[in-house]
């Protein structure tokens, strides 16, 4: 069975070393955070990730959840305990704010805590996943009354939360919603209509499901403009818990996240509330969907790191042939397979990878941070910036790239990867979700294309160009960090011919713009990924100087970032030709050819 | 459930128009195999695979097989009977010998119907896979009582066959195989041992399994030198059908495949005869492999064509959002999602892919077939260069790049595409393990780069060069084929360079010929791809032209070509900027930091 230690202190290398938390102190709750305390709530999350939640990882896949004829539905073993201990951890609430009992503490902290859960069982962090959606909506949305009567609650763990968007004619495009609210006497509205893939829609493990449901009410306009949100308990808190008409009518059988119940969700004039306006519900969650993406993107590093730990456990132990060079431990019967170059390639890529991907994370929830907290006006909107630029890079590209990584991490196993009892194929499975779910990838290349590059006349890209570009300047003459930021300087050259040529091909022929989408993504999340190695090289340098211990992980860092350098910035590109190739052959084909 | 249909007309457009089948009548037996005949073959073949064996997929995956306490194994529902018109069709002994019963077709046509089987049911096709493979084995090593013993009923079907290599702490390493075989007074041996992942190796749908067994002859040097072949029939023929010493002590619990039976064999003193010389299991074992690794190619391939056929269904059918340009249906509530640039990308790369790697297999098989029934030791040694040298390039490339087109077909049916109802999870899971048996990918890459590359002084590499270079010639100043030649050109460059990188950087030290081996063989498929678009670019512009009827197909061949060529080949400048980056940061960390 595959084990699992929590990075904490790649994490703190990060906060500390990288991104230097202790410069945001005047954010408001931040100076109470200091390394020491963060380190803390870090070491206490992994110990419950690692001792808790891992060993129930392969039993949730194996068992699944269970729908009994009444409608209820049981999770696996000992997910009931489990969730125990992660509410009395407060683990729920953990950026959520104090007044509703929540912990109050920074994103960049709750995502690394999301992190280790999602590498320890991402199908029962879904389930606090989804509350902490919930809470977020309600409060961007919710009336005063609405959060006092159900903030509590979730925050606390005791309730959990859902979101209930598709149907089944409709995901992508919920204009087509045709779940119907109507009106009643009291304010209130009757919601009838069915929903599917519902996350965690009903289990056992709380005491009430708070439902956010999209729905139309009676007389709406058509299309996205018609819809709005409803507040759809599974319990009538304000009616002494009666059962409202919502149940679940089947659970989906699916590729992975097993001990995750994905419902189909009847709602037979089920009680809801207007949550927000009315007709714009679609909008409401819209600002709460750059932290969901976010923490999509997190799941797709989660699985990398998981998986690439196993991987190289199994490597230093496997024995088959011996090194190139020469064998390594004549006294063996063989070498392990470490020693194989095309071994540690794919060590060194899943590697490479996790460690610039989760700078990006961090980096993008310090944003996320000051985008909430920041008393300057100048400053929210830079942070926002940011966050809206880089929430479809981070979650299109960290789960794109967090799967090939469980492939990769699975292939260094062999045949011994395809057998269950191993649970390398679990990742595959369970990663391969967060490619299509909260927008299919697909769409996260339309959303930065189509709707974050040309926002606001592009300041967000221009914003992130002038860092990046600064930093090439300020750093190009060094000569320590020069194989790091000459390949930087090279991909970003690479971007912005990109960039340029949408805005000469893609105006007047938006399919330009559409057939190059995805390869301009990743693209751009390999000058992301190089930005990030760039400040990590700059941190171990320093650090590695200092000779306080850490050097020789230092200097590892240093060698796994000219690893990216070297080998996997380079696809930049290949996505440049690819884009420059523009529409034709892509839309040339009648459709009846397909 | 998903659908096939058997690509017919892309298997005859093939040997007729690509590879001129009729070119090869002085070959023995390729006279009366008349294009006619060939149809009608590949026809009846589409027709069992469609109407029999597709709607067994679904089931063979839900139902998987099951032991029995008694060690018997039963097949999934469906199979026993389809298995008994598989063999009533003849379609185990398709290409065997007619003197022992086969039908003697050649292996290109072989590899035609391998491959629909595969696309319609791949665990089910592994069944008789197994048994070709056997009697491959059986053909070119055992002795003439053995073949009279066995060979018809494998090749009839009535028995099937099985190889037996791994162990529980060998795979690839096969120097550490410990089973041991211990020589009887009568010239048979007792053989003892553990064998894992054994394919078939106990099931229902036939009297006798015949497993060929790779054991340690008692006494036998240590290592490689010191393993040989056995022949160990479940039931002993010569002896009144004795049941043997051998049994299936479980079934593994796997990603995929699961209607094939994957077994732990237990040998307790089992009598087994040796087949071949004594030590030299390994080299036998080596001469059959090229075809069951040409096989394992196809399963890549064949899975990339169902999952495509299927996505691109589902792409003309299911509505959301509309065309960037404008909406295409209006009157529909939405359009098709085939309308959107990103959909048609992942469609487009998934049929440039597979009508190039259908052609690199005819190609290859083509060879195969000269190399055994060629008079001509000359052009018999040049088959065989070109089948050893594309043999590792047909598993690695076909497979990984299949594998990665399953996921690409089931990402376009969204959310949809994870639930297990729609059977394309199922087609990504099967996939999967094609890159890990027969040889690990990066075996195969280890193959190309440290055996088939410098084998005869690269003589087969050479020729392929010679080839693909005089093409370029012949056709690069043809106008209308420019840019199918133009791309290839630079691409062999790129593939050239980096055959002289390997020869001016590996020589004193082989890590840095490891390191690049995967990059180097993705970059092989490259060129081999794109030169058999070319070949198909070339017969499809003289078919355009012919005006009968088939001019449409033939222009859709033309722009699925020219997207290859934009936006697949250049992939190849990455892989030889990785190739180029050398061992230094692959080798660099100490083993502890992983």
């Amino acid at each position: 069975m595959p084990g699992y230690q929590a990075p904490v202190d790649e994490a703190m290398f990060l906060l500390r070393d990288v991104f230097h938390i202790e410069r945001y102190n005047n954010l408001p709750g931040f100076a109470e955070v200091t390394p020491d305390l963060i380190e803390a709530v870090l070491a206490e999350a992994a110990k419950f990730c690692e001792d808790v939640l891992t060993p129930l990882n392969r039993v949730g896949d194996k068992e699944g959840c269970h729908r009994h004829d009444d409608g209820s539905v049981a999770t696996p073993t000992g997910f009931k305990d489990a969730y125990k201990r992660l509410t009395a951890g407060g683990w729920v609430g953990v950026s959520a704010p104090v007044e509703f009992g929540g912990q109050g503490l920074p994103v960049v902290l709750a995502q690394a805590v999301n992190e280790f859960l999602c590498s320890a069982n991402m199908a029962f962090a879904m389930y606090p996943g989804l509350t902490q959606g919930a809470i977020a909506a309600l409060l961007a949305h919710a009336s005063l009354e609405q959060k006092a009567l159900y903030l509590p609650k979730l925050v606390s763990g005791e309730w959990s939360g859902t979101m209930n968007l598709t149907e089944p004619q409709c995901g992508t495009d919920l204009g087509l919603v045709r779940t119907r609210a109507a009106p009643q006497a009291d304010g209130s509205y009757k919601i009838t209509g069915t929903k599917i893939f519902i996350s965690a829609g009903e289990h056992d493990l709380v005491d009430n499901i708070i439902h956010l449901v999209l729905a139309r009410i009676e007389g709406a306009p058509e299309g996205t403009r018609g819809i709005s949100l409803f507040i759809v308990p599974k319990f009538l808190p304000a009616a002494d818990g009666v059962r409202n008409a919502v149940s679940c009518g089947s659970l989906e059988e699916k590729m992975g996240i097993h001990g995750n119940a994905t419902c189909v969700m009847n709602y037979d004039g089920a009680t809801g509330w207007l949550m927000g306006e009315a007709n714009r519900g679609l909008q409401a969650m819209f600002t709460m969907m750059n932290e969901a993406r976010l923490g999509v993107g997190v799941q797709g590093l989660a699985l990398s790191e998981v998986a690439y730990q196993n991987a190289a456990l199994y490597a230093k132990e496997r024995l088959a042939g011996r090194a190139l060079s020469g064998a390594k431990f004549p006294q063996q019967p063989a070498d392990p397979i470490i020693v194989h170059p095309d071994v540690r390639r794919m060590l060194m890529s899943i590697r490479a990878f996790n460690e610039a991907a989760r700078a990006l994370v961090t980096w993008i929830a310090l944003k996320s941070d000051i985008a909430h907290r920041s008393a300057d006006a100048k400053e929210r909107q830079a942070a926002e910036d940011y966050l809206g630029l880089m929430t479809p890079v981070i979650k299109g590209v960290l789960t794109d790239q967090g799967f090939a990584n469980t492939v990769m991490a699975q292939q260094v196993y062999g045949g011994h990867g395809y057998i269950a009892e191993n649970g390398m194929e679990q990742f595959v499975r369970d990663a391969r979700i967060a490619m299509m779910y909260e927008g299919a990838n697909g769409i996260q290349a339309l959303d930065l294309v189509g709707r974050k590059l040309p926002k606001d006349g592009g300041r967000a890209l221009q914003a992130f160009f002038a860092e990046v570009s600064a930093h090439i300047k300020e750093r190009g003459a060094d000569k320590e960090l020069t194989a790091y930021v000459t390949p930087l300087s090279q991909a970003l050259g690479e971007l912005q011919q990109a960039t340029m040529w949408f805005l000469q091909n893609a105006l007047g022929n938006p399919d330009q713009a559409g057939a190059g989408a995805t390869d301009y993504m990743h693209l751009f999340g390999l000058v992301a990924l190089g930005y990030m190695w760039c400040l990590i090289a700059d941190a171990a340098r320093s650090k590695a100087a200092s000779a306080d211990g850490v050097a020789e992980r230092m200097t590892q860092r240093l060698t796994t970032g000219r690893f990216f350098m070297e080998r996997m910035l380079p696809a930049a590109t290949t996505h440049l030709a690819r884009i420059k190739a523009g529409a034709g052959s892509v839309m040339a084909l009648p459709t009846e050819a397909f």
